[in-house]
């Protein structure tokens, strides 16, 4: 990873909006995954609270993180379809993941 | 976070194992929680990869970490019945999660 970004974005629907979420999360990931800084953005959904999903999502740098947060699909999508959707947010950015030995 | 303890810890199973792992991984989580060093212990599932899982957990330090893979229970359920099911695992540490600028 190194200077690599690491994001764990952690969002939250009220249950009748949660399907919906889910696939506006799902769109948005394939159009994140054409950005060129961006490494991978894989969504995720709880297994024990249907209503909760979770990006996780990697970047050459921070600047490409910022660019990521400045593009237009980011405003339009991400801003206007996904937020009004959402009852909680957390957002986490990590660099530089360390090695964990393998399990024996 | 500071010196807390962010793992992300990325399993997939055979399509035909997937919703075991599923229900072990749930399990396990629920185990985990009770760690005294655990602060949280997430499950989620890829809305397009059925069949991959991620556990999002969080341990107060490094030496909380370790507890957690010297478990009866990593060695039991971890690695008895989840580790079997796995067919690729990546694990990720990271420590200090950085800020980020809420969204206007």
């Amino acid at each position: 990873m190194d200077s690599n970004i690491c994001v764990i974005a952690d969002v939250t629907a009220d249950p009748e909006n949660a399907d919906q979420l889910g696939s506006i999360l799902r769109k948005f990931a394939e159009i994140c995954r054409t950005e060129p800084g961006c490494l991978s953005y894989d969504v995720f959904r709880s297994v024990e609270q249907a209503e909760r999903f979770v990006s996780i999502e990697t970047y050459v740098d921070a600047g490409a993180f910022a660019a990521h947060r400045d593009s237009e699909h980011f405003r339009k999508v991400g801003a206007g379809e996904l937020l009004p959707l959402v009852v909680s947010r957390n957002v986490r950015t990590f660099t530089g993941s360390e090695p964990v030995p393998p399990t024996s």
